[in-house]
């Protein structure tokens, strides 16, 4: 039973995954001014949406390469991957609310939700994980596999970041953008 | 034939229910006053629509484990799943309108919505269930796995809620907000 | 190799149908007036939604049942089932479309959309199952599980109230709406 | 543990693409002038949306067919395809730009637009075949079935048409139209 459950969690949450990538599309917007097209509104806009693709795209990946080590998974971990997918489907309105208004506020606020997101990834991970395997060198390989050898990547990253976002939000801005499609693309090399 | 139509039927409601679950999101509020984001307004939204979440999050958890225990499901079960989805889908709207305005008809409006989920619910567990156990332990057993050990979580509350709300609208809002979170919270310790 | 891509169309099919089928839900208005609810604008809406609800939801019982026939399918099926999903995905706007101005011809166009999608869908329906069932016997009973026992409960009808929308589109309006519900609901008795 | 990468990554692909080609409707304008519905603005609407929906369906069909030939990808493709997907996912932004300014500009932006999705699919196509056939008469039989017979169809198009969009934009935006409904079709007849 609970391995039928397991596979319809991995259908939901692929959907709610595909859906939150998407509807940001929505939002892209058209404005004319004077008969032509406001280029520069619509580039940055799409600029934004690439950036929450890239954060959403990586954790799809992790997600599904760590599910895939498991053939079941307890109850714990069904309502820890929905409260997951909850603080998951706030990235696209905190990636615009940051973006449109870098207040250091609104930054720590992104930074802060990287954080809940990232820890609550980490506890599933090490759950399914240790569930597995028990070997040192195993343990290793399979960590290498889904967050790659950059420590740096970790959840550590975003609580350094919140209190630095108070004083300079807009390096932290650039920082955290580059993080995202920086750990997007990693994953292509491996 | 009745063994692909559930699998189906499976792959369907999950994707609705995904669905549902997602466009809630769209609806957050990013509003600015005076150059500064309105931060209340948008924190009450994202308290109401995790509440919306748990809510439906917790009946696809139930709908999950209750279908997965049937091989193949009558025609009767079918419609009665997409008339589920039907009132279902439902929930968004009205918990927005609950919120909105607290009124003791939205609120009355609410916990009708629940109870006839929840008797919908019912009806569709009590024939895949029994078509399946009949010795009364192994019912008792299922039936806690779905529904939890508690009593009162179940559709006869929703009952005396309504005319509850008539008299405490906000009592009646502050109790349907703990069930939900409450009911969800709960399969995690199974 | 055809196999599999008729396993994707199934999914592909099930996820537009179940997007299709939600979206609605996104249009249900809240306005409010002098500080209450416009009741009765919502529940016009919920209404309107609930005949798309179901005219889709028959769609894709039937188109179930009809897909669970073939093993796979010829890459003809493949088009013909992309362009129905095309014809489908435009009755939520005429739907709005009737029911906000139940003019002549906004009936007759709702009318013909029916006819259509009805006509592709039985263009499918003929070339998967006389693939496989060659005995007329076999045909009848097949088709009943699809279409019912009321033969008027095919495309011939919209046909039919084309033309009577032109002089009476309130009858038609009220025809084609109790069809709907009809025909989605006859399902769960067989 | 890549064969279950690829089938998560196969659900997901359907998924984005599914909600892709269904959220277009939402944006089919129902507006109303001195009590009719303008008619002309809805139908170009829905002709604009048969264009982007023509477009998405073909690469649905050529995405699906490609990767059915392939057990497992690296993670190379997996990477590939997300970003296959994030270009994809512009072309109704893209399309509404177009029809809404014919200017030389928005002809030339969706002729570069259709050329990155079409070298990215190239890629991704020649890794996933390459890997599976090494006869040259294999490779030129699944090539037909994926792209057709038509030289024409392919990424080189593109390149030519961005400058020519300069000159004649009108006559780029007719030939872009003709050539999504024409690639879509023509799998039918295969």
């Amino acid at each position: 039973m609970q391995k039928k459950l397991k596979e319809r969690l991995d259908v939901f949450s692929d959907a709610v995954i595909a859906i939150l990538i998407t509807v940001m599309v929505l939002e892209l917007p058209i404005t004319m001014r004077h008969g032509a097209v406001v280029y520069l509104q619509l580039f940055k806009s799409i600029g934004i949406y690439s950036v929450s693709f890239c954060f959403i795209a990586n954790l799809w990946y992790q997600h599904a390469v760590t599910f895939n080590e498991a053939e079941q998974v307890p109850n714990a971990i069904v309502i820890l991957d929905l409260i997951f997918l909850f603080f998951l489907s706030l990235i696209p309105t905190f990636t615009r609310l940051m973006t449109s208004a870098t207040t250091n506020y609104n930054v720590m606020l992104y930074s802060g939700l990287c954080l809940i997101i990232s820890l609550i990834f980490r506890m599933m991970t090490r759950t399914i994980i240790r569930d597995k395997y028990t070997e040192k060198s195993d343990l290793r390989v399979i960590y290498n596999i889904i967050y790659g050898a950059n420590f740096w990547d970790s959840g550590i990253l975003y609580l350094i970041l919140i209190p630095v976002g108070y004083f300079w939000p807009h390096v932290v801005l650039v920082l955290l953008i580059a993080l995202s499609v920086q750990s997007f693309m990693k994953h292509g090399q491996e």
